[in-house]
């Protein structure tokens, strides 16, 4: 099994994803059905997942994520596009019970085998997460593209959304930032999976936070959830905080980052998503300080595959989120909004 | 918008498909997560979707379903895409609440307006099954696609499912076979949409049976139910007579053509699960008496898009069933196994 995935596509991971300024355009002229009042939660606020409320104690989260290969290794693929998937129902609150396969592949010239391992890897990442593969759906194509659709529950009145962060609340971020760079770096073979081992691990780390936090009765400390994917940190961030009607400040210094991230921006292992990324957010930053360096720039507009939870918390409990939370850090917090109709991120150093 | 979409694919719809027998041998070596006794149906018998009990009176059924372009019109093919891929919920007895779109295309080649065209035709075969579009995912791709994940709702006892069959019962289909040859001759230029349009009618109809049959009180009379897709009439006939261990047995006579589509196989309008899904049920299938035609054969095996439903019926309430729903026609019947371990099927004239 000696070919690598990477090498059979253009662009991998959520670096591929549609730019959010694109997509409003596109949905901005459909005429959508109806929504229920069941529906709690919709596309409207970029939120990870669809809530729908199915009894007065039981929601369903649904979402879904694909995307082309980002790794070499088929098996290491399947777990971070599955990890990567469950992410968005743990974003809500909720927690995963089963999964469809996304799958495209070219017939003809990937061999079954790696096939397998791809699905053998997301079976592992659903396992860890106590949920189950129960179908899908695959098409021949020309390129190798995979992902799951996800359903999960939530308690109604304990669902984790992009609305409802507060001033004062702590910003905690659950994993290191980088994986756009370093993917694009291990794809024109800069670097080695073994070399970035630390981001194969990170995004093959499930974002089940709520496993570590419910059994701690930390749950109802979180007031605003989201999961970092292709629009980068501050990307979601700015989704977060327009749907909750405040502004967010961010302390560069306590930011994480993958070993690596850096240097690679520097030698210029960027992807499209860095540029539309910058786009989207760029007239909504206020950079305070002495002047970032444009690699530590760019790294907040890095596309994440499979990133971290970004969290708002009641600051009374932060420091106990952070503990139960493995890797989890400070890295703001949320302000009252300086302009009325506008959410604006400051960037400290 | 004179973009013709099914110029800018090498194979649309559910002819796309990965053949069944490729799938079992990639599947074959996965490792899956222990599945738990609350999910009801999986992957196991080809089902349509999955489903999963949530309470003693609830069950999700989770299902999804994309393809490239069969049609030219933009939102005709969002239309079918969604009509498609709601079925398989229908085919479980359930009805659609929420619907993620699933949506790769060309940003660079393929405009903003056909995207949007495509999302609307998606959403108005959606507000007609009463369901909502909750979000979604898309990807810069080379080739556009479409389809939609759907989940639905289903009472655990109400379930359809590909098991259930019994000898004696009637085989009632609800839409006339030939997608595929109609659709492979429209890519090909030999037809319009508008030549085609009895085939355009069928695909964009929601295969809703239930609305019909749940007020007569009929619903228990449908033992079994699989809606028709990539694998053909005789494709899940074999996989519904395998899952629920009996014979089958058509009448080619009464089984419902769409117009044109025999003159189109003879024409040599075929595709490639033409021929993968005879290869995958001539095995089993028995032709009885004065030969058919081969075009008549091929059409048995022709991947349908957005295809009916096949119901065993209850012998009583068959000519219920078919007064209630539009278009529905008794095809064939259901016997017992002649060999112990295997499904036969008979076609007669």
């Amino acid at each position: 099994m000696s070919i690598r995935l990477t090498q059979t596509v253009q662009k991998g991971g959520c670096a591929a994803k549609v730019a959010a300024k694109e997509l409003r355009k596109i949905l901005g002229g459909v005429e959508f059905p109806p929504a229920p009042p069941e529906l709690l939660i919709d596309g409207r606020h970029f939120d990870d997942a669809s809530v729908h409320q199915l009894t007065p104690e039981l929601a369903l989260v649904s979402t879904l994520d694909f995307f082309t290969p980002i790794v070499d290794t088929p098996r290491l693929f399947g777990r971070i596009a599955a990890t990567n998937a469950l992410s968005d129902v743990y974003a809500m609150g909720g927690r995963p019970i089963t999964a469809l396969g996304i799958l495209a592949f070219p017939i003809a010239t990937l061999s079954n085998e790696v096939i397998t391992e791809v699905m053998q890897g997301a079976c592992d990442a659903l396992k860890k997460a106590g949920a189950t593969l129960s179908g899908g759906h695959s098409i021949d194509d020309d390129t190798l593209k995979f992902g799951l659709s996800v359903s999960g529950l939530v308690h109604p009145a304990k669902i984790w959304s992009n609305q409802g962060a507060r001033p004062g609340d702590v910003l905690i971020l659950t994993k290191g930032l980088g994986t756009g760079t370093l993917t694009a770096a291990l794809k024109r073979e800069a670097v080695t999976e073994l070399e970035i081992k630390e981001a194969m691990d990170s995004m093959t780390s499930l974002n089940n936070a709520i496993d570590w936090l419910e059994p701690l009765g930390l749950t109802s400390a979180i007031h605003a959830a989201t999961d970092l994917t292709g629009f980068g940190l501050l990307g979601h961030a700015m989704q977060l905080g327009r749907a909750s009607g405040i502004d967010l400040e961010f302390r560069f210094s306590q930011i994480p980052i993958l070993s690596g991230a850096l240097e690679m921006i520097k030698q210029g292992f960027l992807t499209k998503a860095h540029r539309t990324n910058r786009e989207y957010v760029d007239d909504s930053v206020d950079w305070i300080g002495s002047p970032l360096s444009d690699e530590a720039r760019l790294l907040l507009f890095d596309p994440q595959t499979s990133g971290g939870l970004l969290l708002a918390v009641a600051p009374e409990s932060a420091d106990a989120v952070v503990n139960a939370l493995p890797f989890a850090r400070p890295i703001g917090r949320v302000n009252e909004r300086a302009l009325t109709h506008q959410t604006r991120i400051q960037i400290t150093q």
